[in-house]
């Protein structure tokens, strides 16, 4: 049986699968120059479908086959290396010469051969703790690389430490303490309630384990943490044993969902949960929290409805692309009060976005800046020279004062083009909050390749100072993480 | 300084550098099926720039970067590897992010940093022989490759025993024999006239030398081989010193320099070596030949003047294409008269092609067929839909029976393609002479990648059995090699 993709909608145009692993030992320069301060690895994770899905309900960003790329970065030169994370599920489909693993967590839609191999794709968020590289996605546990070749290591639980099943594509590094805050949930299997949550030392080392359990069975994709803080909370995402049945992918999404969130004091116990509840929502990724008083306040972008298509609306309701539109606003929780909800504020209605970033460095420390792609269709897109991409594309990176709640400075992609993620690059291991550069990559549809785009995080108006040619499209991200030549044994 | 192509004028279009390494673990089948029996690699070795050009008066496929490709077949299944030739001068460059070398086979346009670096690109042809894979190129001695993973292992020297300072990127393998037969023309060094033959048994092991002086200095780029003689031969492309100290790549046409040809007895010494002597040719790859009584007969493609356009007329006047046209003829050497000119007739007059191929298990035997890409015109080329790719494309593999001057089939490759030079597969070891498949790498150019296409080289005009989709361009091929499995230790 023959690899082909013919009978794949999907696989077509700039976000077809590229399916093959690359090194370009020295990526071509086409503007300006590669700050040579700047010495590290930007690690991407996404998906890349190897084989065809088996089956066509299946949600590709969950569960295409996770592909780790590296663009090493030193003396002003950059390499790129692409290699599809090694995980069980992809060694025994590269056996197979086939699919074998049906939809997004939901193990009885696989070939009955593989019912006992882990399922995960491993494609999710690349993480940087204690001097290793992980692959993560929040089914599985970490998936180690060797943070130079590529090569697939192999799970890691922490020596045993690491109870379960399952770990966030989002741990929080802490970089006061130098602490990984991490969690699972349905951390003792499928539609439990179960959460996990571990704190992990600088070294790797698992201090401390808290366990509590949550209202409902909910992805809780993301945590946001404070020095005295750590949130969590449920979305509209929901399932149940019927749905799962049925063949469904596992999230479907319930528009009458209450919105769950905890609030886990850091030194407290799963006892010492507090538990708000509000309308439904979908707040997957959080840009971060502070405590201020007996306040928690988080700052993440949220939709009202469910922001992707390709998990069913459970009521048989058409998807809502208004609703999916995601805003950064303000949820705050006060904690001498006895109510149960939180107030939310709507800060950037007009920047829509969901992957938002912060200067590394200021994890669980007051900050005032964040960074964010989101679609400004005020700017131009040459949608004949660029071909039929779809929809409105993120085209600009911002920079948002938390503080003023304004946009100072974007940076705009060109005409052609579409941004993923950024990262921000710390100019110096000191240097102030936001004093470095985003970096991340672009599709330009146009010449159907990628670029790198390196620019000043506080000149974004000004462009790009450097931007990189790579010969080919590469996969689709979903995230990526900076990592400092001091934070890795880099080669 | 950073790496910019913007200013290489060659770099656009399918035929722009490729820049990377690329594993495709399996490849996409998306017509037919790869036949279950074939089992080995397909080699194929040509030129891709990792940085641009130092001069502009290069000549691409001549200096371009050594690039390695590998497609291993087994099972029904495919997979491909790519690898750059790391050469002396590949490393050097890529420690220096940038070109340090000049123009082809002229070490006087070089930086004066890498005087002493080996200059070779190793970009001509792959082989295989007792075990071994080497990448090929006249102007060195081969580089060894390993023949899974593409790990360049550096020179090989047979033991010492090899001790020409150049080796040819044709040696013939004499199947009856197990012997590689192989020579090295400027033997000793740059514009030397020295040729030095060697023959190596099945084993590696140099078992005789053979040395001879020819009468210019002119490219030698291949041989043919029978039981009783060895056969080789000069061209239009010459040089001399004051050519050189002009900065030219080494070789230019002379349309005036006559053709010669040497045939040394295979048990015979250089006094033995017998020459001809005939009008301006360029013979540069010969299909085979035969000894039949006292007749030498060499079946080759040839031009009446320079094939090549970047090799410039060494008398300024402007590159002929139509004296470019390259058919295949027929030389006959009557080694019973005193006379030192060979009868020439033109046997296919209507296939051009330069790149002839025979079942391998041929070389040094009486044989009957050639396979070759040619130009067919009347067949369909859509312009629109392909892209301006220029000139007339090699669309068509043709089986040639070289004993009725017919060609009894051709594979044509489509209306938006054009094909690199084909190989022989067996069908099995001891299948009859051409019994067994063509395989060869396409160029899509409306969808700008690379097929691999295979042809039951009996049932030509019944197209492809099976058709492989590279998802990405690959590098221009100069050559290729079919090994089967019993041949290499493959994994």
């Amino acid at each position: 049986m023959a690899v082909n993709f013919s009978n794949d909608p999907t696989a077509v145009g700039f976000f077809a699968p590229t399916r093959f692993e690359a090194d370009v030992l020295e990526c071509e320069v086409i503007k300006g120059e590669v700050p040579k301060e700047i010495d590290g690895a930007f690690y991407r994770l996404g998906w890349d479908w190897f084989y065809p899905p088996r089956l066509p309900n299946d949600a590709g960003p969950f569960s295409g086959d996770g592909y780790m790329g590296m663009f090493r970065i030193r003396n002003g030169r950059v390499s790129y290396r692409g290699r599809y994370v090694r995980t069980p599920r992809f060694l025994a489909n590269l056996e197979a010469g086939r699919q074998l693993f049906g939809v997004y967590r939901n193990r009885a839609t696989d070939d009955p051969s593989v019912r006992h191999i882990n399922r995960t794709v491993a494609n999710t968020a690349p993480f940087v703790h204690a001097g290793r590289l992980f692959a993560l996605k929040e089914d599985a546990l970490p998936v180690e690389m060797d943070p130079n070749t590529l090569e697939t290591r192999g799970f890691w639980d922490f020596n045993g430490k690491y109870r379960a099943q399952t770990f966030t594509a989002h741990p929080k590094p802490d970089m006061e303490t130098g602490e990984m805050i991490c969690y699972g949930y349905q951390a003792t299997g499928d539609l439990s309630r179960d959460v996990f949550v571990y704190f992990v030392d600088r070294n790797g080392e698992v201090t401390r384990e808290v366990r509590f359990q949550a209202p409902i069975v909910s992805m809780m994709h993301d945590i946001a943490i404070t020095p005295k803080h750590i949130v969590f909370n449920t979305s509209g995402f929901v399932t149940n044993p019927e749905w799962m049945k049925a063949g469904n992918v596992m999230w479907g999404w319930d528009p009458s969902a209450p919105t769950y969130v905890a609030i886990l004091p850091r030194d407290g116990e799963g006892k010492d949960v507090r538990w708000f509840k509000g309308p439904t929502r979908a707040a997957v990724h959080l840009l971060t929290a502070e405590t201020v008083g007996n306040k928690v306040i988080v700052e993440t972008p949220v939709s009202d409805g469910n922001p992707f298509p390709f998990f069913p609306q459970m009521d048989g309701s058409p998807w809502n692309p208004k609703l999916a539109v995601t805003t950064l606003r303000r949820w705050t929780f006060d904690l001498s009060s006895k109510k149960d909800t939180w107030e939310e504020e709507i800060v950037f209605p007009n920047a829509p976005g969901a992957l938002p970033r912060i200067d590394d460095r200021f994890y669980g420390l007051p900050y005032r800046y964040g960074f964010m792609g989101y679609a400004d269709p005020s700017r131009p897109f040459d949608e004949k020279r660029a071909g039929n991409v779809g929809g409105r594309v993120t085209n600009v990176y911002g920079r948002f004062d938390l503080r003023t709640g304004r946009i100072v400075g974007n940076y705009f992609v060109g005409e052609v083009g579409s941004l993923q993620e950024c990262q921000f690059i710390p100019r110096s291991r000191n240097a102030p909050e936001g004093d470095g550069w985003l970096i991340g990559v672009a599709s330009n549809y146009a010449e159907m390749h990628s670029e790198l785009v390196i620019a000043d995080a506080q000149r974004l108006d000004e462009g790009d100072v450097a931007r990189i040619r790579l010969p080919f499209r590469l996969n689709s991200q979903v995230h990526g993480w900076w990592a400092n030549a001091d934070q890795l044994p880099l080669v």
